[in-house]
């Protein structure tokens, strides 16, 4: 029987594998995880207002009832694509008939990865407690600190990136500070703080039309957000960031500029672009290796003369489209046309009732925007508890301002990851 | 104005706090961590059914309307009674008229803390998630071994300790194996698990009376937990662990035979009992020092000829004497008289459907004693809105046997303690 490997339980890995069900292969999907992540609501978790297990769920949990699949917990080392193996970090050897690359995206610096352990990112379920505990911890920071400037540096946040995540990250944050530490503190005034949302381009949010990108940067001036455009940051360490000639002090910069591709890509050794994307061929398959396919943030391909964005959706029907190629192989009959990304739009929240919604000719903001991007998120989590929980979360948030994961796990110690805790 | 210190927020010191709302002093309420804690259901954390948020909430939050108090996160490095001083970790001094020192219990290994890295125990959030990613991990390291041996070491499990929180670890865990990752593997059947529950005393839930205690033991057979009672364990490492004359290869070993009074119990330079307990006066206050209170699982007292038990509804009843003695030396009134423990029975829980009550004459067990101790255990819960996400995570694992947090953090790997990530 074929043995199909797929690296990557993200969307792209975890569709694929959905639509093979039932066919006669055997599939063997790896991850280094054993979740599957619903990354578009990682913001929330970072910004306490849910708990890691609402928005993911155990792949193996998922994928149960699937016969022809096996769920492996590992991390891969090494892919070789002539000999058609893949070596995992146990030691152990997997020969594959067909593989599919999906193993996503990581934080990318610009060449700036010294900047990394002072500005993190926000990719996986960690990252998004580690941030969740510096955001919170800098407020207890600021309010046990009795030099107004030191205070006043806990006090100043700085997003890196307009896109999504960060706007998402900065308006939810200026929230948090404004309405729900309200009243909570003794020698700070929360409301003081002050977040600044920094984008290198013209505008925030550039994947949307300039009026909704207008409508965004309004909100977010609303919900006491600086927004700075056309600047990009110039260094970044422990005391703050620079932008242009200034040196701002903040101890609390988060990175949500720029991602790239797995490092798993480079094993492959195919021409990958400059975030390390793998340029494949319009089937999805690389260069030279038919049977090797890539889907997801990691694969560069172009749609209707256009590159495919690295979103959920896109990474979807990647997956499914992979899954239907290896089918037609399976059967014997004409493979599918090139692979065309069907875009259902864009959606964005900005904060409390606030988001930008574009959906072809539609364009909408505000709170109806607002509904309708509630509705898409829920819809799309996976697994009708986790739909439950982050429904219930929010219409609790919505009434009460309140965040229901304010916890900070770990030693609370400046800027340490989590320790190696003694007995 | 007075000043009143309180070390740690649990059940004393919140208890205390709270009963002190609009009194004419200053408090300044201490804790390392950011949250108060359930501590009742960490083995739930622990066990993947309810995620670490929806058994803590926010020390600031929960007293963010009681003017009088002064939340403050940070580690006590130093007590000096005489001076009446307190030094935190961060060089802080705090000079106190009165000090109330409830910092709890941590694990304690009897003389062997070599065992500590083999064995983890259960007594903070942080512990909760440890042992969640083990006990995950376990499973997933059986699925992947191809010997034999190695294999069954895998699904190998022992708790240590035959008190309740041992007791609802083991079943819970066998619950686990047998129902809720039934059908998840491939390679193996997580039924086939061993689960055994290890206690150096005759019987387990030594605090219950004789009959109840066999309804446990019966009750943890048919979940499919071996108990073993009458040893003690002599011999733990990264291998397994010794009984007697046998040496048992398990990979995964938990402690809940033993708790010591922090250590911070010290610096006060009273009288400590073995298990490094303040032995206070029937006034909870420090022999030779009546400013200084101690209470909760710190403090060794005795009530109507017997020590006062480590359990949260006493550490409860401590905290609110020690805010009425404040109380009346504010007012310069009569103190109270001798502090006297209430015995509201004691609960346990085995499994699902399945639970041990004692209440004075009443005893319980089964279906009935279960739904008792989970109407007492969400009660007890602070906040609205736990509550309600406890509850409906047990709706829902009632009626799926499924657990609602199977989610595993940080690097997957053996044993290590989440890594220190790079970017």
């Amino acid at each position: 029987m074929k043995h199909l490997v797929i690296i990557g339980g993200g969307f792209a890995g975890l569709w694929a594998t959905r639509a093979l069900a039932g066919e006669a292969l055997r599939i063997t999907l790896i991850d280094r995880h054993n979740h599957h992540l619903f990354q578009p609501l990682l913001y929330q978790v970072a910004t306490a207002g849910l708990s890691a297990p609402d928005i993911a769920a155990p792949l193996r949990h998922i994928l149960r009832r699937q016969e022809n699949v096996e769920v492996r917990l590992g991390e891969v080392r090494d892919i070789a694509p002539d000999a058609k193996t893949v070596t995992l970090d146990d030691g152990d050897v997997l020969r594959f008939d067909w593989l599919l690359l999906a193993a996503g995206a990581t934080h990318a610096y610009f060449g700036h990865d010294d900047w990394a352990p002072h500005a993190p990112g926000l990719k996986t379920l960690d990252d998004a407690l580690d941030l969740r505990r510096k955001l919170l911890l800098a407020f207890e920071r600021a309010e046990a600190e009795t030099d107004p400037a030191a205070r006043a540096a806990w006090l100043n946040f700085a997003i890196v990136g307009g896109g999504p995540t960060g706007v998402e990250l900065a308006g939810t944050l200026a929230e948090i500070a404004r309405h729900t530490l309200k009243n909570e503190f003794r020698h700070i005034d929360p409301s003081e703080a002050r977040v600044r949302l920094i984008e290198a381009g013209p505008r925030v949010l550039s994947s949307f039309p300039e009026d909704l990108s207008e409508k965004a940067r309004r909100q977010l001036r609303k919900l006491g957000v600086e927004v700075v455009t056309g600047t990009p940051v110039g260094e970044i360490n422990a005391a703050g960031y620079r932008l242009g000639d200034e040196f701002v002090a903040a101890r609390t910069v988060v990175w949500a500029a720029g991602v790239a591709a797995s490092p798993l890509a480079r094993s492959l050794g195919v021409p990958l672009d400059r975030a390390g994307r793998v340029l494949v061929q319009p089937d999805l398959s690389v260069p030279g290796h038919p049977d090797i396919f890539v889907g997801g943030d990691l694969a560069l391909v172009q749609s209707d003369g256009k590159p495919v964005p690295g979103v959920a959706p896109a990474a979807k029907q990647m997956g499914r489209y992979v899954a239907q190629a290896i089918r037609t192989r399976l059967a014997k009959t004409d493979p599918p046309s090139a692979f065309r990304y069907r875009d259902f739009g864009n959606l964005a929240t900005i904060g409390r009732m606030a988001a930008i919604v574009h959906l072809g000719k539609l364009k909408l903001s505000g709170v109806l925007a607002w509904w309708f991007w509630l509705a898409a998120h829920v819809f799309f989590l996976i697994g009708f508890r986790n739909r439950l929980v982050v429904l219930l979360n929010w219409a609790w948030a919505y009434w009460s301002y309140q965040r229901g994961a304010r916890i900070i796990l770990g030693d609370s110690d400046d800027g340490q990851a989590r320790s190696t805790r003694q007995a």
